[in-house]
């Protein structure tokens, strides 16, 4: 998607290769919103610490990080002895797999990567073969999103008011993201809507990374506290809500997203107002039988107890004021603790329907419909 | 209420009156929770600029401080022409009135010093009068949260989680709050119990000022996001909500309170947790015969765009850090604005129940008890 740079709308993506320099292209989505910068990765090692240090986050934008960190690694190799050049390329797996431990993604990425590398006999081709893969990955998240568009598109009329919560946009996948699909597909289609992007305490993403996305696509969108959004409701100024998940129980339609979803699920519910979840297939658990065995995370307490920002004033005129140091301040009695789960879990007699690369289904319906949903077993 | 004043336990009251120095004293509110102080104010002047410097803050505070404020006007002025005085006692009046202009209980608590004045006969009795009404005015603030108290306090079983939202503490009255006013009373009662403190963004005032009461206070707490409420009430982590109000309708039974409540009110409708709105009589207003005819504040951007905090790290041992500079860190895209509904309506089928100084009432039978509750017409 676009990113406005010197006054000028630029199409980037999340992660790219550039094959020249055999370096990872990441936006630095840690400066955002307050600086737009590009980090190339100069190895595999570098992409596993990018991976670690957070410079990118989100499923798929992670995924394709891995994927391409992993042929990053695979075209380093100097010779054409095979032997060796497998068990370097197993090293580079492990080292990009423990660069965050829990995800699923990076491991899935790496396996196709990985598998369509069988196909070469020599280590040349199978170097090839493994930086076709990556992109093949990257392209395909992109493709996944782009129907979630095309499928959601049709959910937003002309005028509409649409409520989302943190961060399912772009930045957490190669481009274009889940719950922003169909917001970018009704631009493009030409239709006027207003996005209120709930902030998403304690860590803000959607006053940070959707707020910066939207007003890079020059999208009309306000940020409201977590507080306001059941009053805009009382008003009759949400239509529509459309948010992300984490990950999405393909047996009861349970969905985990962001401490908070249900919330909104809960006053959308009340208000009849319809409630959308936008998800790639990846992220569908075929496993899970109940959403009271998802783990959910406890994070710090600082988190809660204080906040991150620049010291700038509250609106600026000012694209991305150059090199603004980020400052936490802490916000809270410093006598009190905090508790911070980072996730919840919305029942699916709570949601309108599931947005996926295949359509768009009941939550209920997901488990009937599975192999339409890629679940293989 | 207690405050911890090097590591010991001292009661003080929000706002109180030195005959000796005439002067009112007031808990500098906008310094905490990070730093301690009592303001002195020497003049009725400075006490006007205290109320709206937001020094004081709060319904019954800023009554009693009106009130004070009055007296020591009355008291501050030289010699025995009652035509004089009372041009003065006019003056005195329209400056404190001015102060927050908005304000109803400043008015309403000087009108009841005037009244008591006229039974003065020199200017020597009035001054007498106005302060004995001025300090009369602010026990009965104390009084009638103790009476919320007391009723309050069959609310609260040993064990259990009570989540509030906002500050509805003291620090808003003269002495121990509305909404905090039973869980007071139920430490004082031995009982056992958790307070979870919705952080109440975008100003705070959850992780500020009901945090720092609490931990005077020595009551078991935590902070949590606005978000988290929803997924604790899934756990069955709370118990009990209790909230206070600035404006209930006594014809309806509605609830106008800080942004957010309703959205607790709806969570804890769907959980089947009590919902309680603990209220002094003053702020029931008996002529309104629609919540959507209470205006809602829009409140500045600047508010949901940052955080004001310390540079602090996120959780202290140390009570109150000496002059700890309070800094505005912008938090949001800089490219972005805001919404800032500062209230919202909460309806009575929602409201397990009203507690006042009169009883606890559904919210719906507070027109049929309008005489119980200081209803003259």
């Amino acid at each position: 998607m676009n990113v406005i740079v010197n006054g000028r709308a630029q199409p980037f993506r999340t992660v790219t290769f550039d094959a020249k320099t055999n370096s990872v292209l990441l936006i630095e989505q840690r400066l955002l919103p307050h600086e737009f910068k590009i980090v190339a990765t100069k190895n595999f090692q570098e992409t596993a610490k990018a991976i670690t240090d957070m410079i990118v986050r989100g499923a798929g934008a992670i995924g394709a990080t891995a994927a391409y960190g992993f042929a990053q690694g695979a075209l380093a190799f100097q010779g054409g002895h095979s032997g060796k050049f497998s068990a370097h390329v197993d090293r580079v797996y492990h080292t990009l797999k423990n660069a965050r431990p829990t995800a699923v993604d990076p491991v899935n990425a790496m396996n196709a990567v990985r598998a369509a590398m069988r196909a070469g006999k020599t280590v040349e081709e199978k170097k090839g073969l493994a930086l076709a893969a990556a992109e093949e990955f990257a392209n395909d998240d992109v493709h996944h999103c782009e129907a979630i568009g095309k499928h959601g598109l049709k959910l937003i009329r002309n005028g509409m008011k649409i409520l989302t919560h943190c961060n399912a946009g772009w930045l957490a996948f190669v481009d274009i993201g889940s719950a922003t699909a169909p917001m970018y597909a009704a631009q493009a289609a030409g239709k006027k809507f207003h996005v209120f992007c709930d902030e998403t305490r304690p860590r803000s993403q959607g006053a940070t990374l959707t707020a910066w996305e939207l007003a890079q696509q020059k999208i009309s969108h306000q940020i409201i506290a977590d507080n306001a959004a059941g009053h805009l409701m009382q008003l009759g100024e949400i239509d529509l809500v459309i948010v992300g998940s984490d990950r999405t129980l393909g047996r009861t339609g349970e969905v985990t997203n962001k401490i908070g979803t249900y919330t909104k699920a809960v006053l959308a519910a009340r208000h009849k107002i319809p409630f959308y979840v936008a998800i790639p297939l990846s992220t569908i658990d075929w496993n899970l039988k109940s959403g009271l065995r998802i783990p959910i995370e406890e994070r710090s307490e600082s988190e809660v107890l204080g906040a991150w920002g620049v010291s700038a004033g509250p609106k600026s005129t000012v694209q991305s004021p150059k090199s603004a140091e980020r400052l936490y301040v802490r916000v809270a009695n410093p006598m009190s603790g905090a508790r911070n789960p980072g996730f919840d879990v919305t029942p699916p007699e709570l949601i309108t329907g599931i947005i996926t690369p295949a359509g768009i289904f009941k939550p209920r319906d997901l488990w009937r419909q599975r192999r339409k949903l890629g679940f293989k077993n």
